[in-house]
């Protein structure tokens, strides 16, 4: 359906990917309906191109993963999104062209198909409820490709533009912050107080504090003490 | 909107997630334009809690992920779905409750939910075309929390029954062949016989053959040495 190869390709764009080859499209190509459904991501893209046969859309690449989501009895490597992922990486660095082969969003490939694929890549989800729809499968693992090769951090602090705190920063909050329960009487207990002074430090520091926030905290902590005696000027 | 619910809750099932709450749904709710959406997942599902504020639907939770596809300038750790999925598995493990916090379709969550969160997930993503709906940007987080849990190999090869061949069975058809690949006269160049050997015994073994193709293939060259000659019949 026409309006599967435009959510496709919407896929498709999410993660980089722009080679877009259609086998006989039911409803005819061009398609507005499609163009409707991409949202923009076809003409963002170089033409797809029609071929009558899926061994003519195959012929050039190098290496072919067939995408299923039913065991369809072949003797075939059976690979996760994340495995064929790295394998396609590797193989696009030694110059090499790989295809992902989908089937039809209700039938999805079939037995002769498959058999033209090197390997078969499955992706492991709820197997009580495994309908994927088409674009779906193909954000799945597209999405898988493009983590291949990015190189975001798995978790940074972004700041923006204020710097993290120096331990010289923190450390004098700590004094101003424990001088202050110091004075108020928090930390009357003796036998406690050096404990209660460490897991505050160690509550402090998981906040992984900013130059402005510890500057912010200074307020706070001098506002809250001058609150406990009369104001001055009342 | 209603079937932005629907589609978002299929995709929570594919993933075996199926505590869904919602912040003052728009269109009401029970609703069923997302039943329609959901194609049978809501039904599957525990019944869906419905909630005035995003604190009371995070109340009872430990952690939070507020997912966001753009810079909001907000001091905060951002992570990726995948390092996000893996923290979540040991939170739960530890018997924690983590919740991820999903904004608006069009608009994404707004500033004042975010700083509700621990941390922010957003999904490395093509920066020319990141637009992902609601569904979508479901999936993927739901993808990455099932993975971590998932214990499929990344690579199997799927036999069917038939088991791999035994080394012997597979040195017995290396003599078979060769034996047939003397007779013709292809391996007739003593210098280059034994490489030549070499590779087709690696071309072979990368085949991972199993009992029954090995059985077919010694079929195979017996058929066509037979073809050479002149059959007895004729």
């Amino acid at each position: 359906m026409a309006e599967n190869i435009g959510t496709a390709a919407r896929a498709m764009l999410n993660c980089g990917l722009t080679d877009l080859r259609l086998v006989s499209p039911r409803d005819g190509w061009p398609n507005e309906k499609a163009d409707r459904a991409a949202v923009g991501a076809l003409e963002m893209m170089p033409p797809v191109k029609v071929f009558d046969s899926t061994e003519a859309a195959l012929a050039d690449l190098h290496r072919v993963y067939a995408t299923t989501a039913r065991d369809r009895k072949m003797v075939k490597p059976i690979l996760t999104p994340r495995a064929a992922a790295l394998e396609t990486l590797e193989a696009g660095r030694a110059g090499r062209k790989v295809g992902l082969l989908f089937g039809r969003e209700r039938t999805g490939l079939e037995k002769d198909d498959i058999a033209l694929a090197d390997a078969v890549v499955t992706v492991p989800l709820n197997p009580d409820f495994t309908s994927l729809n088409l674009a779906q499968a193909v954000l799945l693992l597209g999405y898988e490709w493009y983590q291949a090769g990015d190189q975001t951090p798995p978790r940074v602090l972004e700041s923006h533009g204020s710097p993290p705190a120096t331990k010289d920063e923190l450390y004098g909050f700590f004094a101003h912050f424990e001088r202050a329960l110091d004075e108020c009487g928090f930390l009357r207990n003796e036998e406690a107080r050096p404990n209660m002074i460490r897991n505050m430090r160690n509550m402090w520091a998981r906040a992984e504090l900013t130059e402005q926030e510890i500057r912010t905290l200074h307020g706070v902590v001098k506002e809250l003490t001058t609150l406990r005696e009369p104001k001055k000027s009342r």
